[in-house]
């Protein structure tokens, strides 16, 4: 071959490349699963009789974790720590309240945190800090042998992801995010009745974080948040849409996120906050009004997903499933729809209306919630509507986990759901600063995504 | 420079070009205009009298469409036309009924409707057949001198709009696409509170077309409908969640869609449809259950469109604007929200209740809707109402269709966007075949997109 030949050769191999390269995802790197490491998929630690608590963070979500965590069976709260003593001080009135004695107290310096995780007498640190101790806190947890539940988003990019997967897999502690949203009381009775076959197929799925955070902005420690949302593009907080979502389609349970595309608005009420209350534009600011992203699994099933904190818009979390025999819808209105054959053989009341075309009616829906009622709802709603915390939900999550955790059960959530959850965050920010391309979801479970079939909750025999 | 280095530099300069290509996206050929040729934008034709309208197409949509075309104030309808001659009896009927002279009857042979658009004394030719027919009768009826209405989807792929694009321009015909859904009550009056500002800057847009077809799929002539989705991915009609959309976001009119991305779910009910019904499962079948679409603008807006009409879910257009002072949503219920600066002068009741979290009342909605309904609706909406078609936005269409003929105005829908609420059925399925791959909206207008600023709908003085 001469020179020209070539040369011809190299190029036309670079064309084929180029015009399969236009189909192909952008691709993120997988780290290798390091030697003598397992997957945690499945996986249940010892059984522990009280699970001891120690609680890092106690602002605005922390102070009402250690009111909740104290009232759960079978967990006390040992240590609780914050950068500002004044919240310490706050939150042991907690435990006065209850007529406890008070939790060793943690707080004044930058690594205050780090003296409590280090206590011998703790099995479970609860993370509840601004988003950027999220990671750093829970690796340090299970270094130091804990397990580690860390509010939502758990992890910001892929590093701190794959970083916490692979501190989970080889120290073989838990690593749970706590995400609530997946034990609110309609997405509980909505996965049973999803998981009994109601909803024949559920092909698509949506969800969201639409919530208007104007009054809260000013309560963020050092405007983190706010901070946040300036410097990055993308879906920043993604997990209360995608989790339930996640649940509904068995995500590693026999199907996984394959391909995501992102696209968003420019940032308009953002910036126009920032120079209303602090009288000057910021320069730039990253992440757009609005924010949408769409997800392909490898079973041909879709998620929608949205994020928009800065316009007036109703709160809504938007979760809403398509399946090929029936549709539910949370918001702005609980509904149901079906084909009428699925309700045919049914306790509920006038089936023979039910059509394919409209909502069941309330007496219906009531009719279906009772005889559809979650085992979780049905054994712990009540007390946890009489505690609170977004309606109960935060406190089903903290009962389920301390539950799962003194049964020795794999707890609802673990490392892999964290992982799939929170990479929306990096992942839509490369298809959005990347013109919306595709960008492939890394099988966060290292080829472990069909070992369990189907997504269910652990039950003691 | 030796060989090595020769063919190595080709390989970088490859890998150049790959790299960029990541974030490039997929480019349709936009075709030259043709020399001596100008844009539609603003475009009127000379007032007409009576606009002497030939229907085309007598089916469930067009046998309705004669019926309220006579109710039209100005509209003659002067001959209609069916391949089957029954349903060509049956129209006629209505003439009989409203005591009116019999229009021309066409019909029988596949090529009837070129003998009615030939006719001499016609200014408007209705086309109300199958999706296949709609551009090869448009193109027909503008090159003998007719301006053509087109039911939706006016154009299946590409070369059919560009060809009614050319076509349009070239004859100066109208050629309007008669999408009725952006005549609704709530879309209008909506519509016209954004015009007035009460949403600030509108950023986001959805909208759908999510209605279960079960009941219908046996009334298509010769089967065309399902025959399409089994033959085409995409979103294959995507028109009347994309109208009201684009009209809300000025399209063409100072904006205009740049990029767009899409994705579908695998085909589950509609091929368990025809096995059903047939008892024979396609070989194949490519129209996915559920299809999204996300859309950007030039000026970083959004638009997000979905398509379903084989599972069973409640009627949706899905409707809804994000506003950086408001927001608007029409399914499942119709609420508005604002922030409560808004509203503060407005003379709606308890408007210091308003909350940004929250939809307005429904006496605070009624209020407001009577101090923003739009002119149209006030002048014709009774009318409207009483003679019927979806609820009365149909008769509008047709109502405003011959108003602004007979008074010499620019059309409410021009040429520009039938192409760009058709151009999502090739665009989304191009993508989709990519691997949900960014692909560029084409500038329909050639350059002239900036020449309006701002959707109006045209009055006489």
């Amino acid at each position: 071959m001469n020179i020209k030949n070539r040369i011809a050769a190299a190029l036309i191999m670079a064309a084929m490349t180029l015009s399969s390269f236009a189909s192909s995802p952008i691709v993120t790197q997988v780290p290798e699963r390091p030697a003598g490491q397992s997957d945690m998929v499945g996986f249940a630690a010892d059984p522990i009789d009280t699970v001891r608590v120690g609680v890092i963070g106690l602002g605005m979500r922390g102070a009402s974790a250690v009111d909740r965590l104290i009232k759960v069976p079978g967990a006390k709260v040992v240590a609780i720590c914050d950068i500002e003593m004044p919240r310490v001080e706050k939150s042991l009135q907690y435990f006065d309240k209850a007529g406890l004695p008070r939790a060793a107290a943690y707080g004044g310096k930058e690594d205050s945190w780090k003296e409590l995780v280090e206590r011998p007498d703790l099995d479970l640190i609860y993370i509840v800090t601004d988003w950027k101790n999220h990671t750093p806190m829970a690796l340090y947890a299970m270094e130091q042998g804990k397990h580690a539940a860390i509010e939502v988003p758990a992890a910001m990019n892929l590093d701190e992801i794959w970083a916490l997967i692979n501190t989970s897999e080889r120290t073989r502690r838990h690593c749970m995010m706590l995400e609530n949203c997946v034990y609110d009381f309609f997405e509980m009775n909505t996965l049973n009745m999803a998981q009994q076959g109601l909803f024949g197929e559920v092909l698509h799925v949506e969800g969201s974080y639409i919530h208007n955070l104007e009054e809260f902005w000013p309560y963020y420690w050092n405007n983190w948040r706010m901070d946040y949302n300036r410097e990055h593009r993308g879906d920043v907080y993604p997990t209360h849409g995608t989790g339930p979502a996640c649940q509904l389609l068995d995500m590693h349970r026999g199907d996984r996120m394959t391909t995501l595309v992102a696209m968003d608005t420019k940032a308009v009420n953002a910036p126009a906050y920032i120079e209303r209350t602090t009288g000057k534009a910021p320069e730039s600011f990253a992440n757009g009004d609005h924010t949408m992203t769409m997800i392909r699994t490898a079973e041909g099933k879709t998620l929608h997903i949205q994020h928009d904190v800065v316009n007036p818009r109703p709160y809504s979390r938007m979760y809403q499933l398509t399946g090929t025999k029936g549709f539910a819808n949370k918001y702005p209105m609980e509904g149901y729809a079906f084909e009428p054959a699925q309700l045919a053989n049914d306790e509920v009341p006038d089936h023979e209306n039910l059509s394919a075309h409209g909502y069941i009616s309330d007496a219906q829906r009531q009719a279906l919630t009772e005889k559809y009622i979650h085992p979780i709802i049905k054994e712990v709603g009540e007390v946890a509507k009489s505690v609170g915390g977004h309606g109960g939900m935060d406190y089903i999550m903290d009962y389920r986990l301390i539950y799962c955790l003194r049964n020795g059960l794999p707890l609802d959530m673990d490392v892999y759901d964290l992982a799939e959850w929170c990479s929306l965050i990096p992942l839509s920010a490369l298809s959005i600063e990347n013109g919306s391309a595709p960008v492939e979801v890394p099988d966060f479970t290292r080829g472990n995504w069909q070992k369990i079939k189907g997504y269910r909750h652990a039950f003691k025999n």
